[in-house]
């Protein structure tokens, strides 16, 4: 059961959200996010050579890291240098202090301005506001998600429950994404909790694998931030018992933990910069996984593509055109195209060549908020799907306004 | 020396361009490129899997190729199946039996809308009146510039000349660029004729090299065409001792042919769909040759640096974050930026850290129509230079227009 736009507080956790002064506007600008009882944990992280201090920090601690997470939006930390990282495990260790445990066993997200170093006294004061409300109550989770959130123009929430081993175990996650940060780039940030008992390597793959098909799977403009970062911690409070690779249940969560992270990152892609229109692009039929990944997010990266989107045009050569450069092989002679919406779907490609179709009844479909794309090939039994959006006048509005 | 803007018929060489009636607007839509003497040719194509039918034909008889070019515009004959390759051969046909020679000695070229088959009435009386057009004079060429154009809203026009072995071989180079085409994608096609004695091994690997230099390094938005083509004739007219391997002029030959191709890349940018700003990308200092080149070219396809040079922003983040995510090795900590323009020159970033720098003098520096980003590292010798322009609401309009 995956539940939009809400939030659960998983059992054992608790999360607070306050204003420490980052933001000129007054708004949330850090988060907390505690396991009492420790936890495992697992992250993925940009691939950019550029990485913000906390992510470098990040990725050193993932083994060690047993008792939560610290945000902070308004400041990257990112081109900071070595002040940079120094003030990123300061955040840690002053977290730690409060709330016990080694430093070592906190992780520290920042996003937001770029290039500036952080005001070590206002987070100071933030994190302890933000200890000091730590709750239980899933208000609170509510608050943490409010916290991260640098240009968004909606918050990214949701959480699933499902039953393992007869107990319930809830996956609850919170994201931020792709707004344009003041003034340089955008950042994804998601954060995961869930009370199932798992271990940590099998939590690891399982999070590595489901990024893969999720996050790794949306284009707002193929621009990969500095500080992209996903965590997840598990505190077993559940009682469940362990889900490892031996676990028969093990597939029971994984398809939870999947849907909600495909969840935000669909709201993700609708609240993209200059959004006006969603766009998911499905190909079957691909030689194998990995070619359907790599047709699916060509389609939905391509320029002409979103443009044409933009225009609601049933613009099918741009799409077969996305799909030869993409790199992956394919038959062009054995591929079909579909548009389609709530409004209804409509061929236009049949084995590689263009049908005649209705321009009308194309364009009826395509002006919903919603459209999508399927490509049928007949190389083989590889699919997948990938999220996008137009491009509009609005997004070069955004981006090419001067920063101020 | 490299003339600009202008063309020089080389020695040997007719050529003609006429309106056949494939464009509504009565402008000119056929050319041909003829060597009454047999020559030598090269070509480079489409990496699209997606390949129009004059590309796959034209990839099977470049070495056999002795004669000349028929190109038409209006329809990219692509998307066509077996009856457009059908067409493509027609048009080789109905050249040499016009003007001799096999077949196989004719290159066809095609470029306009896609996935609608040729009017092959049209095309065979538009050969007839090139044939009986064919002129060795300058104006000759410059109708035949223009027959190849769509929605380009500029000529592309290159002539050099080099003394090899005491005597003046001249290369003279045209092509269409990055308009969209109705409906569906943009193509490039150039064509480079010279009188030069040169075999054709060598011909075609000093083309690659170039064009991988030059065309490759050029992007508007990122999406490779299905009718990309770039082709060379050369004839021997000159009578030169042959370049070949051995041949210590080869050089001088070879950089000739490169300035002529970088000028062509470079026109074509700057006519690129909406384009207002010109940006040149150098990277000096990287780990290896290809490592500056897929720096330069992320810096110059990224959706968010394109978009801040719309701005004339200073925006030094983006690039780093470019620079970061292109899959090149390279040391961020060692990294130094800089803008220039005609109003001079502003350090941005100082070994991966950002620098205090007047906003003012930065602006005034990028409201110039050509700027540029030096990238200096500290990883090795590797150098390169790439070209693009800014993401614009023009772009938006035109792209996102209804195919109409």
């Amino acid at each position: 059961m995956i539940i939009e736009n809400k939030l659960k507080m998983p059992k054992g956790f608790k999360a607070s959200g306050v204003s420490a002064g980052l933001k000129k506007s007054g708004k949330k600008d850090m988060s907390l996010i505690y396991s009492e009882k420790e936890c495992v944990s697992a992250g993925t992280f940009t691939t950019n050579k550029v990485k913000a201090a906390p992510v470098v920090y990040d990725m050193s601690i993932v083994k060690s890291a047993k008792h939560g997470v610290v945000v902070n939006s308004g400041n990257a930390n990112a081109c900071t240098g070595k002040p940079g990282l120094d003030d990123t495990e300061k955040m840690a260790e002053l977290v730690s202090t409060k709330l016990g445990g080694d430093k070592s066993s906190y992780y520290v997200c920042s996003t937001g301005v770029i290039g500036v170093p952080l005001n070590m006294s206002v987070i100071e004061s933030g994190i302890d506001k933000l200890s000091s409300s730590l709750s239980s109550d899933d208000s609170a989770l509510y608050e943490a998600s409010e916290g991260i959130l640098t240009t968004d123009t909606a918050k990214k929430c949701v959480y699933g429950e499902v039953v393992i081993g007869g107990k319930v175990v809830t996956i609850a996650g919170f994201a931020k994404g792709s707004g344009m940060i003041h003034p340089n780039m955008a950042t994804m940030l998601s954060f995961i909790l869930t009370d199932a008992n798992i271990s940590q390597d099998v939590l690891q793959k399982l999070l590595g694998e489901s990024v893969e098909d999720t996050f790794n799977m949306i284009s707002v403009d193929g621009d990969t931030s500095t500080n992209d970062t996903c965590l997840i911690l598990a505190n077993g409070e559940t009682g469940n018992s362990i889900l490892d690779e031996n676990n028969p249940e093990l597939n029971v969560f994984k398809e939870a933990l999947e849907a909600v992270l495909g969840t935000l990152a669909k709201m993700i892609t609708k609240d993209g910069e200059g959004a006006g229109r969603f766009i998911e692009v499905r190909v079957k039929g691909a030689k194998t996984k990995q070619d359907a990944k790599t047709l699916a997010r060509s389609v939905v990266s391509s320029n002409l593509v979103k443009a044409a989107f933009f225009g609601s045009d049933a613009n099918w050569g741009r799409i077969l055109c996305a799909m030869g450069y993409s790199g992956a092989e394919f038959s062009p002679d054995g591929t079909d195209l579909f548009f389609s919406s709530d409004k209804g779907s409509i061929q236009v490609v049949k084995a590689g060549l263009p049908l005649a179709f209705s321009e009308e009844v194309a364009k009826e479909i395509l002006l919903e908020e919603a459209v999508a794309v399927d490509c049928y090939l007949k190389d083989g039994d590889g699919e997948a799907i990938a999220w996008g959006c137009d491009l509009t006048y609005e997004y070069v509005r955004i981006n090419g306004d001067y920063r101020s």
